[in-house]
């Protein structure tokens, strides 16, 4: 029956974070595993009055059949939040997908032929290697430095091959929490300039910055890019509300491709997302969130430097949801989850998020959705099971 | 640019369906165009008090990322009412997806190599043959009897030739309104299982059948098959809520597709919608739509009676949306369509539904989105359309 599937498929394992997420379903493990906001984070009673308001006002409409494109005043919305930042995007500009995600499945669908070149960071967000993946391109991968990514190789890469698309998370980086510099993103731009190669700029943690200067996206230097966006951080990731901003000749490519897809976005939720927008602050919403987030944070950084040895280096974020943590060479954080799930505390090791040559020693931690007791108490388990690897690997080499 | 998207793009028009129904937005016309559900048939008090419980008791819950398969009580609900139609299915092979389009979009995700050949209904449902058509196939069309597929030709064709898919739509099919007799059903599962080939089984309007006798799902008879469903004619299609069938071995590529497409559905509504479907009684509401489709069916059967020339042919659905008109030899729909809109009615011509050497004298009639007067007054216009089309033809033979 195997050879009935299509090629594409023996091409994708099926998630390891999502493996992962099941070994953690025990309460009693405290997780650093997952990617998930903290659910004290969302806006419920407005999202429950804006919701009444929309079912009682327009139900008829917003249960019914709607637009591929999404509704017209969210995109409108999303356009003039934009403006704030800088960049100018005309709602036409802006297709309403089922969460990010969707997004890269169809950018992933409209631009990559089999054997086409997809260029990402590394380490990069695993599931857009996934959704990249079943269209069966070819990953190559640019280191990624403490600013951004390493924009001499990328100028030597794009010029010396053909690269179909690069994507890149230049805000708090999943799985790392790097930020890329204004030098940086103003070199890539230039860089991109010069070369056929289609930024796909992901940014889906962009509200969430906690600390240091906003900094303004990719695409403002690129017309030509594609900047993909969220309500999953900043409203509810249950509603599965994300968008693309492309130009109009891609935009026909993205549309035809969603309609194809799934005809169109939730329109109930995209009513009540967009009745929340207008009869509520967004920036209170967001400052609540980028408090709670940046405390967390910061707790977690300072038990590492408390509990972990001294040798083990991790990332300062200035927003988003998560650090990275390198061991000193030679370790393994898939040696470390085992011990680690026997401390009762869980993380994801870094291989998961390089599509060649992992980096062994490496592990992400999410602090979103946590406490001050777990993180507290987790990272101080976490810090005992790699004493512990430390001693054995010692032992062993001795 | 053209050269840097993908090659299957090259092959999808934008639906015609969709420029058609732009033409047809002007208030003055009468459209039965379109393929939507009455508005009024929504239960929008009973989804208003069922959205207000769950944000209510479950709101951190159901603005949280939630898991690819979906809500597991929905999937039950799912089964259960299978079971009450005679077919086994366990809630683990119920995966639910964004509407009855995004099974069609992930069946052909995971089966699809370019080049595979699909065999499809001769018409079929437009959006079918766009959300397959993306993974590059060849399609191949079978005739559709009065009673189903011909299925001596099904037999023929399986055996004479390699056919991965063949997706069929066996109940109030879109866009002929024609149904499967048991014979057929039961002879077509015979004929599969002799042959690798998958059945695809589109079920969206399976619970509007207002007259005639219930009849099982292929699936009944064909363990193997896939059979796809929707909320999207029952409760509301703007939730975007529809479900795929499918055995273990096949559910585990599925959720790997929908993993890698959008993470998982809207769990909003899918928790509304389950809400919905535990405080209420869902044969109610079905027993309301189905009255007022059968009404207005009745009404357009008996109007196309009164007002269209006595060669122009039409089927009698016992359920669903649709009929479908086949003019007399020679008549084509597509010069109908714009005499029509000079009538100030419309409709979409039959062209939009071949996958090859179209049936240029077929259109198809929407029945479910209209009212009393709007059905008297737009079949009235529709005759006098095909009339002048008719004195026109025989005037240029002559």
């Amino acid at each position: 029956m195997n050879n009935l599937f299509a090629e594409r498929m023996s091409k994708i394992p099926r998630s390891f974070v999502r493996e992962i997420l099941k070994v953690t379903e025990d309460p009693k493990i405290i997780s650093f595993a997952g990617g998930l906001p903290h659910p004290e984070s969302f806006p419920y009673k407005e999202i429950k009055s804006a919701a009444s308001k929309v079912l009682s006002e327009n139900s008829q409409e917003a249960l019914q059949y709607s637009t591929t494109e999404g509704y017209k005043p969210l995109r409108e919305y999303i356009a003039k939040r934009y403006l704030l930042k800088g960049l100018k995007v005309d709602p036409d500009e802006i297709l309403i997908t089922n969460g990010s995600q969707q997004g890269l499945d169809l950018v992933g669908k409209i631009y990559l032929d089999k054997g086409d070149t997809v260029l990402v960071e590394r380490p990069t967000y695993l599931a857009a290697i996934q959704a990249f993946g079943l269209y069966e391109p070819v990953f190559k991968s640019l280191p990624l430095l403490d600013d951004g990514i390493d924009t001499d190789a990328l100028d030597e890469t794009l010029t010396s091959q053909k690269i179909k698309l690069f994507y890149a998370i230049p805000n708090f980086q999943n799985p790392t929490g790097i930020t890329y510099s204004r030098q940086k993103r103003q070199k890539i731009a230039d860089i991109l300039k010069n070369h056929e190669t289609i930024l796909i700029e992901d940014n889906p943690y962009g509200e969430i910055r906690f600390m240091g200067e906003d900094l303004p996206p990719i695409k403002s230097f690129l017309e030509k890019s594609v900047l993909l966006g969220s309500f999953s951080k900043i409203v509810s990731p249950g509603m599965r509300l994300g968008w693309v901003v492309a130009g109009k000749e891609v935009m026909e490519k993205l549309v035809t491709a969603k309609q194809a897809s799934d005809l169109h976005s939730n329109y109930l939720s995209q009513r009540i997302v967009h009745q929340y927008l207008r009869d509520y602050e967004v920036e209170t919403q967001l400052e609540k969130i980028r408090k709670m987030y940046k405390r967390q944070r910061d707790l977690m950084i300072a038990m590492i430097g408390k509990y972990f040895p001294h040798d083990v280096e991790y990332t300062q974020p200035e927003g988003g949801m998560f650090l990275w943590v390198t061991l000193p060479d030679g370790l393994s954080s898939m040696e470390l989850f085992n011990r680690a799930l026997k401390e009762k505390v869980a993380f994801v090791p870094g291989e998961a998020f390089y599509t060649d040559n992992p980096q062994k020693n490496t592990l992400r931690l999410n602090f979103s959705n946590s406490d001050d007791e777990k993180i507290t108490e987790g990272v101080r388990r976490l810090g005992t099971a790699i004493k512990n690897l430390m001693i054995t690997e010692k032992f062993n080499e001795s």
